[in-house]
């Protein structure tokens, strides 16, 4: 596991996200950037995609935390190559993070390279990475209030997945508001429903995630 | 309701957290600056807390948010006066947004200011608001490894509340580790377990909110 510092990274952008863009096309690297509050269940949601893919696609991570290697050594742990990114309190990955992550690995081996934001519904929003998908969280647990409450990170969606629906008999969230609320903001964003705990939706998105990042 | 567009309102903030701080004293006003992630359970506790306290204090709201009017409506409705500050983006609020928002108050006839804070694990973490007490907020839905992946809004709180412990039977989370955590990077800082959804836990945290804001 490779640790970088990353809070002196800082250049323009978006110059940096359009070269990140360029190099993973060049290496035949499909690129998500994760992105959800904390606790919305992203490292377990990645947990449950890439033992879906299993032997159909090569994965590796980049993590972004505050501090920490929690989740990289949950990824690691499976044998998966990881870069964490310790923002050392940036409230968000950037381009030059990325970038320097990026150094670590092998892409040319790497066929989805999973992006796990900083936990932050609010600052992530503003920040291209270079990625080709944007996938944005929203767990049950959350409430059915936040694409209204946080419309910035929504909009920027490519998908929605609406995570931990094993909650849903003891929560009064309206999923027919949320992805109401959804299609009014977003109406390209695809919507998932998912249970990493049960399993539930994660063959439909696993699927969809790997023809999506062959171009179908 | 009054509606606050804060974004331009930047100024040193801690000059302004100063200045609030004298006028809630003056007032007799204690402000409780409550922080926590999206969905937590921010404004279900206020609920729960200022109905367990009834005639005990009168209460106001200031309410931040990105965008809407969702909680300070939810507030509105039970007679309590409210402030709505709305950030235009802003991921945090500062202290001269509260000032801002204190204009449109009586705060003389108020003993117990709420402040909810932007939902947001990070950047609230940097910014003083003059409250007198800082209480973060942890939802079991959550997950338990927070203190250590966000330590320093935790390190920063005078009260934790671990709020969503109706939760438990459903989750792996471990209340020992958490609170082992918080006391390792926070020793002076209260902690509460609460369901607001339950009743649990609210009559204790809210007697000892009313004996703090008394200097007991």
């Amino acid at each position: 596991m490779k640790i970088i510092a990353a809070k002196k990274l800082l250049k323009a952008n978006d110059k940096y996200a359009r070269e990140n863009r360029e190099r993973f096309t060049a290496s035949g690297t499909y690129t998500i950037n994760v992105v959800g509050s904390p606790g919305c269940g992203k490292t377990t949601l990645l947990e449950a995609l890439m033992e879906n893919l299993g032997g159909r696609a090569s994965p590796a991570v980049i993590e972004g935390d505050l501090a920490s290697t929690i989740d990289a050594q949950r990824i690691e742990s499976r044998g998966i190559p990881v870069v964490q990114i310790n923002t050392e309190g940036a409230c968000h990955l950037d381009a030059t993070m990325v970038a320097a992550a990026a150094d670590g690995l092998d892409l040319d081996g790497i066929d989805l390279l999973w992006i796990e934001n900083v936990g932050n519904l609010v600052c992530t929003a503003g920040f291209d990475l270079g990625e080709q998908l944007r996938l944005v969280i929203l767990s049950i647990s959350e409430g059915d209030d936040k694409i209204v409450k946080y419309p910035t990170i929504f909009q920027k969606a490519d998908v929605l997945v609406i995570t931990k629906v094993d909650l849903l008999p003891q929560s009064d969230f309206n999923l027919q508001r949320a992805e109401s609320d959804m299609k009014h903001l977003a109406p390209k964003a695809k919507i998932f429903q998912v249970s990493a705990r049960q399993g539930q939706g994660i063959d439909e998105l696993a699927d969809w995630l790997l023809r999506t990042s062959h171009g179908e």
